[in-house]
């Protein structure tokens, strides 16, 4: 099985055809068969490291691309005098590199080598410019009213140096050296334009480990992310995706992506008993079903009263605050990285989730979710906002433009 | 492929017989095959998640056990006043959860529900004792000589606080919610015996992202662990693990456990052209092979010089240095973990190895080397051992034995 010959210049010829193709299922895919093995030597490879995800396209990928086991999220702001010309020069470095590291290819100069060997493994670069990267290019103009300041929440306890930035980059990839090569990759390509402002780290279920092809499970145990909306549904592209008919036409086919580092409060959670939990949450620990019953894409009966007469579903229930029933249909698309940077200072874990989710307008989204869980979730006791971004995230490139181009050419 | 009730019980009939079976490939097996689906529900599930190794054993799991995508360390010293009695109460509780887990059942107590839905993922618990363990317990005198203090090298920055304690886990998965779910599960069982000294995190390859089958790449890039010796190798036993005679044969089928968290200092090496790293190591990036020539697995010409008359691999090459013939035969068997905990305060990556190497005296394996390295390795000023471990990990149980009852009751 082994070939100490093993060509990477072959490899790679077969992942750029499957990354034309599209086969993009990656770590909730359950068994995934994107391997296009061309010849012997190759067909030790599983599909772990042949998938690839193609960069250019109407939308950046790390958005519908099924979630990854291991993500970095990293914010730049602008270097002191740095502007317009070099964040152009900057976009386009970091575009041509994720086209490249998205095929398995190394970077053209100066690669590190950690991702050699690997395929590309579900690799996705999604860059994203914040609010102040408007004011810094001399952009106003063209800065979308979406990217304003999100409210204050009652609950949040922000730490400002780990939130926003001028530039946002999400790395994610299905093996944790190619994904961390990425995130060298981009900070070496960053040169002198940019400086590091933040950097997270984040991990999925790992492609094969479970046979449940959709829904994760955060680090409270519970099952996440049932309600999301589905790219198959009629109204996906409109509740998740700037249009073509949009006061700023640069970001058609882009996203907001609304970013909270959320610190779960595991010592406190994991003393509630699993009853206790569930009410928390309105549904079942062990398989996602709502407490009025069925599965776990059954339907909450909201209205649903016990013996007792009370809401089987209580009134705080996280499941039914969030429930876009709830909210005028607002939609956003979740899809969170858990985090695990050990422990912290004060003995507890510093652990939770990387909430990343991605709308058409934030103010139809996460906003008026996180409005109505800030005033009564009852999972507010054992969460805690850390930190918080917002990014314009433009549409994907066209072969031959890089990301943003659209704006920064404008 | 979706299977919404899917039965966990059913699942975990089939993986205690894979786990009796010992199909615990892991890893670095490339295609793994271990996957004894017994119907159709389970046929979706692949190998990664329904590999299981076995807890009963000649020899605890982790140390042989192919590399895991995701790793925990964590360091306990007993509670103040705690003692003997409650170290009894804890090994026992340890291994009855260990044993529980790594067959990818639930706690029996508490159970958090993180690793819901995942088979065991090739779960591994690998239980150790520090040299303080043995005062705080009344065992000075089982204490074998193996456990003394390591000398002070002189490129050490040790952070007391981040090394040794009285007690270590190591845990492995192929799955990061496995790998935390059981984490989260051994502090919790520590109760009030315990209390936590420290934690790291670390990563390996994911299965299926490469078919290399042995040999892993660190952060800096390069091919490591290609001269590590193979179970197969005659002299294997009696390198890594303690002999049946013995001072202390408490410890027969035990091995001791070196652990440093080698800080890579990546913004210098990745500062190095490509010829100069291959200088400093004394093997090709690319493909892990000698500077002297042939394949990965090719033995180094240590002798051999080039047109210019110098050795072509050089004097101060961390290959040369490190090689088992340089230092009397000395071996080890390195399991490492890389580590990446985000940006440092200044700036830097904090990322690098969780090194971990394992041997029947760590005065014949790891000392020797490293004093060697200590003097004249090239590689010296861009790594910084930054925390030190030496623990004494005992043979594996019997079935009805807890981890350490040898040393315990004896």
């Amino acid at each position: 099985m082994s070939d100490n010959n093993f060509s990477r210049r072959r490899l790679l010829g077969s992942v750029g055809a499957a990354g034309a193709t599209g086969l993009a299922l990656g770590a909730a895919g359950g068994v995934v068969s994107g391997a296009t093995a061309s010849d012997d030597t190759l067909a030790a490879l599983t599909a772990v490291g042949s998938t690839g995800v193609p960069f250019y396209g109407e939308h950046q990928s790390g958005i519908t691309t099924p979630l990854q086991a291991r993500g970095h999220l990293i914010a730049f702001d602008l270097a002191p005098g740095a502007g317009r010309s070099e964040a152009v020069a900057l976009m386009r470095r970091w575009s041509a590199l994720a086209a490249e590291l998205m095929e398995g290819r190394p970077a053209a100069e100066g690669d590190t080598g950690v991702a050699l060997d690997a395929g590309p493994s579900s690799l996705t670069l999604t860059f994203g410019f914040g609010r102040s990267f408007f004011d810094r290019t001399g952009l106003v103009a063209q800065r979308p009213p979406e990217l304003d300041p999100l409210p204050n929440f009652s609950s949040d306890q922000l730490d400002a140096r780990r939130s926003n930035g001028d530039l946002w980059v999400q790395i994610g990839a299905d093996d944790s050296l190619v994904a961390f090569h990425a995130l060298r990759a981009v900070q070496k390509a960053a040169g002198a334009a940019a400086r590091v402002r933040w950097q997270m780290n984040g991990f999925n279920r790992s492609p094969g480990a479970t046979d449940r092809p959709m829904t994760a499970r955060n680090l409270m145990g519970q099952v996440d992310g049932t309600r999301n909306p589905k790219p198959s549904e009629p109204d996906f592209d409109r509740r998740i995706f700037v249009p073509a008919k949009t006061a700023h036409p640069w970001m058609t086919g882009g996203s907001y992506a609304v970013v909270r580092r959320i610190r779960m409060l595991l010592d406190d959670w994991e003393q509630l008993t699993l009853k206790k939990q569930e009410q928390v949450i309105g549904r079942r620990k062990s398989d996602g079903a709502p407490l009025t019953g069925g599965s776990e894409t059954t339907e909450i009966a909201l209205d649903k009263t016990g013996p007792d007469g009370r809401l089987v579903v209580p009134d705080n229930a996280h499941a039914r605050i969030a429930a876009p029933e709830q909210n005028s249909g607002a939609a956003m698309l979740r899809r969170p990285f858990s985090f695990h940077d050990g422990i912290a200072a004060d003995g507890t874990p510093d652990a939770g989730l990387l909430f990343i989710c991605w709308q058409a307008d934030p103010l139809r989204g996460f906003v008026p979710v996180q409005r109505k869980l800030d005033r009564g979730d009852a999972l507010s006791p054992f969460v805690r906002h850390e930190a918080s971004g917002l990014f314009a995230v433009p549409g994907g490139p066209r072969e031959g433009e890089y990301v943003g181009q659209r704006l920064l050419e404008s």
